[in-house]
Formats: C-alpha cells, structure tokens, sequence
C-alpha cells in the first residue's frame, strides 16, 4: 500500500494491515475542542483510557474562537433562568427547537438535549465553569459583560413566540469582553490535563481510521513528528473534527449555495477531515447543504428600528429577528434580487457610525423616500410604498406584512439613510458548516440505511447536530451541542 | 453472517466471503430504465457481456413514465433545430446551463453533455428514436402533439435571456399524445433484446454490492424467486436503480425542506437503494437535499398573463419561467408565507376551468382589486398597490420589478379571481429527488476525497447529474441526462 493510499481519510486501512499498534487505548479521540474535550472527560470518568489527538499546537478548536455561549433550559430552568426570573419547561423548550428547524430537526437528539440541559448546566458548572446569575438584557449578539442570560435566537420574534413561550436560554461565561470561548476551553483543558487517564498528543493529524474486517472501527492513524503511528481503540473512536467551512472544494460539493464569498468563522483545522474519515467506514452524511450565516447589523440595536428591502422595494423579513436568521433570508433574496438594503433614520446611522460589525457602506440618503428611492435606482413608488405603509401601520405599533413586534416599530423619519447589505459590496457576513455525519444522540455513528457502525463515535461540527439551519439558529446552540453530545459520546464509548 | 446483515445495501459483502458465483458477467447493471437501458445497450456493443437487474416485471424505470422529451443542442445545432431555423453553438448551450444551475453545476458534466449533444441526437435516432422536424410554438409543459421541438426551460425568461441566447432544446419524440416515455423505453428494451450478449433478469432486487478487500466492486447480490445469487461482474457495476422520492425516510434525513406533502412523481422501485449501495460501498453523495418541484399552472398558457403574491401581496417571481422554477420559488416563499395565490381575469379562469392539471381552488372573486384584498384577508392596500403598479407597467409593457417578459405583460382586468396556490390547499406540487452518488463525466462513482471507486459506475438520478435544481430545471433534461451518462457508463465499464 502506498503512503497515498494510506493518506486518504476516504480509505480506511484494514486491521488485517497493521503490523504493529504503537498506541493503545481504550478510547481515541480526533480533536480538541469543544466536543473532544468533554468526551475525553467523561470517558476517562466512566473508566476508560483515553488517546486524544489534537492537529494543532494547543487545544481550542472553534469553540476557543467563539462567544462560548451556551443554549440551555427547560426542566423549570437553570439556576440563572430562575435566579432572573423565567420559568422554563422541557416541554416548551422542545417545541421552541422544533419550531426552529422543521422537518430539518433530529427529534431524538433535541429530546435528549431538553430533557438533559440542566444536568449539563451541572456538570458544567461542576468542571468549574463560572456562570452570574444576572441577565443582560440589550438586543445582543454576545454579551460584552461578565453577564449571564440573555436572549440569543428568534425567541420573542414572529412566528416563534407563537409556537413557544419566549424565554431566554443564552448562558455567557462570567467574564468581561468577548472572552467566553477562551475561558471554557480553559477550564476544560485543565480538566483534561487533570485526568491521568487522558494521554493528549498535541501536532497529531488523524489521517484515516482502521477497520476491521467486519466494518467495526477498531484504531486510527495518526502521523506524530512526521511519522505514521497505528492507535489501536479498543472502545473506539470519537471524531470531534471540526466542520468543513475552511475546504473550498467540500464546501462547493456539498453547500454550494454558501460558497459565494461569505467569510469562514472556524479554525483553520475545519477541514471535513473528520466528516471524510467517517465516510470511509461507511457513514451517512446529514444536512450538508445547511450552514449558519449571519448579516450583523446589530449592534446598535436600534437598527432594528428600520427595514431591510430588496432590489424591487419589498421587504422580506421582520427585522427583529436573530441576525441569522436574517442573514440567511437575506442571502436567499440574492437569488432573486441583486441588492439588499438596511434603511434606517439619521439616529440610527449615528448609531451605525459607533459601534457596528456590519461593514456595509451607505448607498443613499434622501431627506425623501422618493429621493431615496430614486437614489437606489429602485422600481418607482417601490420603496415609498414600502416604507409608507410600514410608518403608517408602525404608528399604531402594527406590523400586519411580517409581525415585528411592537417593541421595535417606530415611524422612520426623514432625512433616510440606505446601507447596502449586499454580499461582496461590504458587509460582513460570516458563515460555518451545519452538515455532518448522521449520529444518534448517544454519539454512535450510523450508516445510510441507520445502522450503527461498531466502534465509530462522533461530536460537534464533525456531526449534524442540534442546529440545522441559520433560519432557526440561536447564539449557543453549537457550543451547546458540542459540549453536550461530546459527553454522550464520550460516555458510550467508554461504556462499550 | 446472518440474512439481515446480507441485506443492508449500506453494508457490501467481502468477496472473500462468497463461495460460489451464480452469475458471472462482465458488466452487471442494476435498473433497466433509460440510463440502465442505454448502459446495457453500450456496453454490449463495446464488446462485453451484460447482466442486466430490474426489480420490476417489465422494463421501464421512471423514464416511462415520463414525456421523455431530451435536452439537446449546441454543436451549431440538432438537425431538428435547424430544420425548425434554430442555430445554437455549444458554447450558447454552456452558458445557458451554467445560468441555470450555478454554483451547483458540475461544470465537467456539463461540458461533455454540451459537446456531445448532437453525438447523442444520432445514437438516438440510429437506435430508431424518431423525432419530427417541427416545432410546437406553444407555452407547454409537454408535447400532446407529435411535434419535436420546443422551450421547455427559462431560456425566454429573466435572467437567463441575458446570459445565453435562448434557443429550443427540449426534443419530444415523433408520438401523439402524452407517450414519449412508453416509446422511447419500448425502443430501448427492443434495442437490449436484440444483443445477445445483453442477459435481462426481470423481478430481480439488487441487495448489495460485493467489494473486494482493497475495496474494488467485484459483483452484486441479487434476489432472484426468493433466492440469493452472487453476481460476479469483472468489469464492474453500474447503478442505475433511480432516485428516492419514494423512500419516505431518506428524504426526510436528506431533503427534508421537500418532506412537505409534495406528491413524488417515479416508480415505485425509487427508493434510494441504488444511493445507498453506493454509500455502503464509500462513495459521496451531493445535492441529496434538492429536488425538482413544480407547480403546473399551464396550460393554459393564458394563466401567464396572471401575477402569483403572497401573503403579504408581494410578486415574488417573473410568471412567464418555467413552471419548475415557479414551483420551486412559490415552496421557498412559503417558509414565511401562508399562502399563495394566482391572481387572473375571466378569461384566464374560463382557460383553467376547461384545461389544468393544478387543482387549485378559487380563493376569492372581486369586482375590484381591494374588494378581492379583503376576501383574501391581505394586509390593506398590499394587493392593490402590487396589482395596480403591475398593470400600469404592464401597460407599457414593462416589469421592472421582475421583468417578466413583453409577450406575457397585459394589464389585469376586472373582475379579478384569486386561485389557492398554497401547498397543502389542493394544487399539485409534483416532486422528485435531484441528489445522488458523486461521479465523473464517464460514470466512475467517487468516493469523499474524489478518488474513484474501481469497478463502480452510476448513472441517472442515482447520481447527481445535470439538473441540480428546481430553479434552473428544463424538461428533458433528466432524461437527457440518464440516457446521455448511462451511455457513458456503459461504454467506460465495458472498456475497463
């Protein structure tokens, strides 16, 4: 077999191959981020041994890049929930997830995740995570203070706040600035390094996983130092791998609509390296094409105040939505619609000027809609029935067209302002996988016709997990699922 | 092994595991519809020896059931083109292809399809396909006359006129009638029959592929009168078992934005089995979540005079696409709508009424346009402003907002009807899968890391082919696309 051949993570080699195991284990597990660091924790606690391999230089993974937010609820509510007020049940927080991702929804993992989100708040809390029983209560995109709850999806937004009662389930770690995902990462690391039973092999790259004859997945090989090592996993493999946002040509085969110039948010690591080693056994693959995009135009929040508009004046969305939910709505329109507009009043672009994220330029001003409208070169009358019928309806805190909620309809006052939300004329519009290896909520990777492949586990964006589409995201949701179904996997395999 | 493990086709037999070879072939082809037909014929005539599997009790596939029109062109254009004063060149062809799909494009298949067009429109006819030299004129979604040629896609439509000079492409076979299907397949089945080297097995279930231990596919299991054979092919394996618009639970995990209530249009045996062979064998699999969707709202032709809005009023679409295309934007609209409505006059409604195949119910009549708004129960003012500005444009033949085309604008007279567009409502939402095994130009399946899978090959909806999308969909050209690369599937296996 030539060394080609062995790097393909879409050809598994055969046990029957390796002559000699240079590891041994009772658990491996393919990186160190989120997922990886709470299935190494858990299976060491249920007994096992446990390899850990990391591709870079330190542990992190995307989860170390990110707010850190953590999405939990039901069960009468975390502490912090109660501590502020909210009341939350399971059942509410399950129809809450399932009015977010449809038919795209995995309806055992959410249940699983529901019925179990206060016993993770626990074992968080218990690894030492620090959470402040306060709430932030701004229109946010993360919490810039050492607060706690805060709102971070569609809750209160049509049609949402319809199918569940609102209530906010974003948990930030108890720091200052956007710190969240370091110190987790932090804590779980020290967590790890803690346990004797974790052996942590940082500059290992997992090049394709061993087979036995029978499909079960009995090792992994890593290269180490430059050289081929042959892990044998007695209990199995966890793939932890990260998503697939960095690889341009998975990302043109399996989410092609998200290949359009949108910025990656990951770790240089997302390569689907994880995904493609779990194909190679055999694995199914789930909701490829889906990835999380997000148009920040908040904050400032009071941009929330004005309406975004396509290229023949309409609007699309109700504006106080999550922003990516928006994102993605927005990117939808562009199949149809060669521009994408945020309109807004002069104390919202003050605002703007201040603190934004957003990136996007202004198009036009007008002190009237018509001049607006003329300026943006949009369709006559468009934009002046748009946004007439808008102020007029907002007058008397009514939205009839989208259901924004009456908190944030104000009349837009002239003189107008028009940013220009357009992909690739600015704006920031950050995106990451959703799509992965289909798995049970117990982190047992499946086959296409729902079989469990023996000894094959998996985590976080390696998998399809909680989150299924941007148009029901909410802020946590991933490093929620990620942590959670990390330790499931980790537990099972130890178990084995 | 027990029975159950043998048939899972996600989980191939090891060749090292079969004692005795019932069948033993060159090529072996799972499916006899127009690609598995096309690949037999093909491989047959490249020398090898065929055994060829249809689970049904009579040749057919979905291609029989279809109106078999096949997209062709280019190469300065099929003799029917020109007969008809049609020019078209390869590269018009292209562009017009790439304008339809996009990103998602497999710009390799496209490229082959377009310079061997004409190649394949004489392999047709030399097979005895017969084709007219004449042109059916009008808006169709089929041929009932014996005519040949006709636009079955958007090439007239916004914005592809701009990106490819339109030009005709779908060929509709010389048969009153909507019967192209049945003829086409009785020709094919007449051309397998006639080579000897051709063996067909009727009632014979594909289980599972046979793979070697370095991962080749050397054979396939059969279930023949309730017996299992072992099929050696020394050539290799060619799927052409169709899509999974009958498989309930692969399009639920793999397409579930189309999990809706759509009515799949296929034959029974579209169950995915072929994909998930593939799968278990370690190919990829693409664009499994897209699907061709219509809404069939011609003929008659005149409804095209009509606008569809939403529930807030809005157009959302030039009316005069394709009827896929509007399919498709009308499901995408109602992620945030409830309703869809066609909006027409007297005379359209009096047109639908006596021919349609859509099902759609009257919603609401008005004398004028605020009278029908309010039977709608739209927001106010939101049907009249989008009605009156589309016939104030469409009196001076304009649609800036959507730029349908000068032919199909007139104004909108009263008294108005509003049909009931709204899936679940009544009308016909007609569906099947777009998604399927990754494969190169010449049918080789690939596996995640783009290698090929020796001694596999796919074609039709088993793969992802030409048509990617609803959007950008014509007919023809899944047929176009089945027969075209199951040639060349043929031709490739056989040369092996």
């Amino acid at each position: 077999m030539s060394d080609k051949d062995k790097s393909s993570p879409s050809k598994p080699l055969r046990a029957s191959d390796v002559s000699n195991w240079d590891i041994e284990t009772d658990v491996a597990i393919v990186g160190f981020g989120g997922a990886g660091a709470c299935a190494a924790i858990e299976a060491a606690d249920a007994g096992a041994s446990v390899a850990l391999f990391e591709l870079a230089s330190a542990s992190g993974g995307s989860t170390a890049l990110s707010s850190a937010e953590i999405y939990m609820g039901g069960n009468g509510g975390t502490p912090v929930q109660k501590a502020c007020g909210y009341e939350d049940d399971t059942d509410n927080m399950l129809s809450y997830l399932r009015a977010c991702f449809g038919n795209q929804a995995d309806d055992a993992k959410l249940k699983h995740y529901c019925e179990n989100s206060i016993k993770h708040y626990e074992w968080l809390t218990g690894m030492g995570v620090p959470f402040k029983m306060s709430e932030l209560k701004e229109r946010a995109i993360m919490a810039l203070t050492d607060d706690c709850l805060l709102f971070t999806g569609n809750e209160k937004a049509y049609p949402f706040y319809e199918q569940a009662k609102p209530v906010p389930r974003g948990h930030n770690l108890e720091v200052e600035g956007d710190n969240g995902g370091p110190l987790l990462m932090k804590i779980l690391t020290d967590a790890v390094e803690q346990r004797p039973a974790i052996n942590v092999h940082y500059e290992a790259r997992a090049l394709t996983l061993i087979q036995s004859d029978e499909g079960e997945v009995v090792g992994i090989v890593v290269r180490i130092n430059q050289k081929e090592q042959y892990v044998r996993a007695t209990k199995g493999v966890i793939l932890c791998a990260g998503g697939f946002c960095m690889n341009e040509d998975m990302l043109r085969q399996y989410a092609p609509q998200f290949d359009c110039g949108l910025t990656p948010i990951g770790n240089p690591g997302d390569t689907g390296s994880g995904i493609r080693m779990g194909m190679g056994a055999g694995a199914a693959v789930t909701n490829m094409h889906e990835c999380f995009v997000s148009l920040p135009y908040y904050p400032p929040s009071s941009l929330t105040y004005g309406i975004l508009v396509n290229d023949k004046g309409q609007r699309f969305i109700n504006e106080d939505c999550y922003h990516g939910r928006v994102g993605y709505n927005a990117l939808l329109q562009q199949q149809n619609s060669k521009r994408i507009y945020l309109i807004t009043d002069v104390d919202g672009y003050g605002d703007y000027e201040k603190m934004s994220y957003l990136g996007a330029q202004v198009a036009g001003t007008g002190e009237s809609i018509a001049e607006l409208e003329q300026e943006l070169e949009l369709p006559e009358g468009s934009l002046q029935h748009s946004l007439d019928t808008y102020n007029q309806n907002a007058e008397r805190g009514e939205d009839p067209l989208f259901h924004k909620s009456e908190a944030w309809l104000r009349p837009i006052q002239a003189p107008y302002v028009a940013l220009d939300c357009t992909l690739g004329r600015g704006p920031f519009y950050p995106f990451f996988t959703l799509g992965g290896l289909e798995s049970l909520p117990t982190g047992e990777v499946l086959n296409g016709d729902k079989e469990v492949i023996p000894g094959l586990y998996a985590a976080g964006r390696t998998t399809a997990g909680i989150p299924r589409t941007a148009a029901g995201y909410a802020s946590g949701m991933s490093v929620g699922d990620a942590t959670f179904f990390g330790r499931m996997a980790g537990k099972q395999a130890a178990l084995r």
